[in-house]
């Protein structure tokens, strides 16, 4: 699969705290009849390492029958590499596209450890391999060097950085595409950064709006990908709201998660336990900017 | 149980990747006949969350079966609530005398949530509970005002605490004291730490020394278990180098482990990968520190 373009990041929904099949299925189409570029199955927002293996077969399989020609790249995270190992196979064997690594932990480890560990992933893979740096989640954090390393692995596609600020990601991308091979493509997340990666040169996004909202995220992904980098900002002023949740409420996933809640598109709640969507005053606050953006699933 | 003196915390060795029963039993056994005050089975040193459901029950089955009359503290901790309350049902099955619960967390968890983990957990157990408290890992941190109301649940029997500096801790473990039932014990970890919290207050020390080298660990518990804390400072002074490689290698974990591999206690590797033992100058310093100290298993 080519890493351009407009990656949509899908929740994965409970429903009585099993996997909900059928408002999975309606989010993967929901992405399907959008078009976007590819589809982000199991990725953070889609809590892929609260999910059993049997689970996460389930869903990659639901995901790979629901999105038409549309690439599936598929989370295969966990905290033991024996786990990735039989996680990146059963995502093979479900027929995704591509693969999307973080290196999770519960004792930091060390970069040889981590080199270690993608060394024995993409040594066993026939698909691509998706560098996945995110450090709020994983509490790793890959220095430039260990991602050079990394990149001269076979099967390694696309480098997924975390979200950066205006004025350091053209620096940023620059020092990183000095570093990597040609083909190795960078993706920007973080959605509020999105056009500001994809202007210093990243050539995807890994969206967490774009899973929900297709259509808002292809406005601005579409722009940018044209070239109009005036237009794709401008839609993301637009958002500018949303954005603010992210930051007010500990990130995109509650937020993305209670709005999926609140327009009826998931069961409540739809989260794993004990992460929980947002209530009260919070969750008015999605109410309110749902309405006021005329976000639409 | 009686949350006291000292909680020896095991290594779960691996041999090929699997649980090396024949060496688990061993480290077991060896704190039964040391006569340790309780054995602590699938801790952090003991890379609970790297095992599945089975693997774990398996360790602990073990664990009660070696242990004699000297209680089994299990950790039960995972992502997801609806895990947790099976590893601690199956932690229950097995004999155990407490569970340990730490907040393990992907997505950052909030107080409420962390709350109401607890609240679902300790509704469902048979057996007292420690709150273990360890950001290092989990990368949540406990309020007092969240360890209060924690407090207040039915089944807590102690709070393990983090590492504390010798001077803050009088004044932490008092005002902790002062928030909390008086039937609940608190403990302190970090090996380094333990005479401090013992100084000040804390009843049980959480240790991971004492889980391979219980002799070493019960002189300095049992001084300060008698009062006499002038002892039991010159006890853990003695071992100061081990708490020095503590420190330059990242904490605890990966020290003893290589130590366990170099005295022959367990198989090489022993830990899951991508976690590893130290290798070159790094596995040299430990083998200097295990002669010059002259630990034995």
């Amino acid at each position: 699969m080519d890493f351009t373009g407009l990656s949509a990041f899908a929740l994965t929904p409970l429903l009585d705290d099993r996997l909900d099949e059928a408002a999975y299925v309606r989010l993967i189409e929901n992405l399907r009849v959008a078009g976007v570029d590819s589809i982000g199955a199991l990725g953070s927002t889609g809590c892929y390492p609260y999910f059993s293996r049997t689970e996460r077969a389930n869903a990659l399989r639901l995901a790979t029958e629901h999105s038409g020609a549309i690439p599936v790249i598929a989370g295969v995270g966990a905290l033991r590499t024996r786990d990735v190992l039989w996680l990146a196979e059963d995502a093979q064997k479900a027929g995704v596209s591509a693969v999307l690594l973080a290196p999770v932990s519960y004792h930091a480890l060390t970069e040889d450890e981590v080199f270690d560990l993608f060394e024995a992933v993409t040594r066993e893979l026939s698909v691509p391999l998706c560098v996945y740096d995110n450090p709020a989640t994983t509490h790793f954090s890959f220095s430039d060097g260990l991602i050079a390393r990394i990149a001269q692995l076979p099967n390694i596609g696309s480098i997924k950085i975390p979200p950066v600020s205006a004025e350091l990601a053209p620096q940023r991308v620059a020092k990183l595409r000095a570093e990597i091979p040609a083909h190795i493509r960078l993706g920007i997340s973080g959605d509020a950064s999105a056009v500001d990666g994809l202007s210093a040169g990243c050539a995807i996004w890994y969206s967490v709006t774009g899973g929900l909202f297709p259509q808002a995220a292809l406005a601005i992904s579409r722009a940018a990908m044209a070239g109009d980098m005036a237009l794709a900002r401008a839609h993301s002023a637009a958002l500018q709201p949303l954005w603010d949740l992210f930051k007010r409420y500990g990130g995109s996933l509650r937020v993305i998660a209670t709005a999926a809640e609140l327009l009826g598109a998931v069961a409540e709640p739809c989260l794993p336990p004990p992460v929980q969507t947002l209530k009260g005053a919070a969750r008015r606050d999605v109410a309110e900017v749902i309405e006021t953006l005329r976000l639409v699933v």
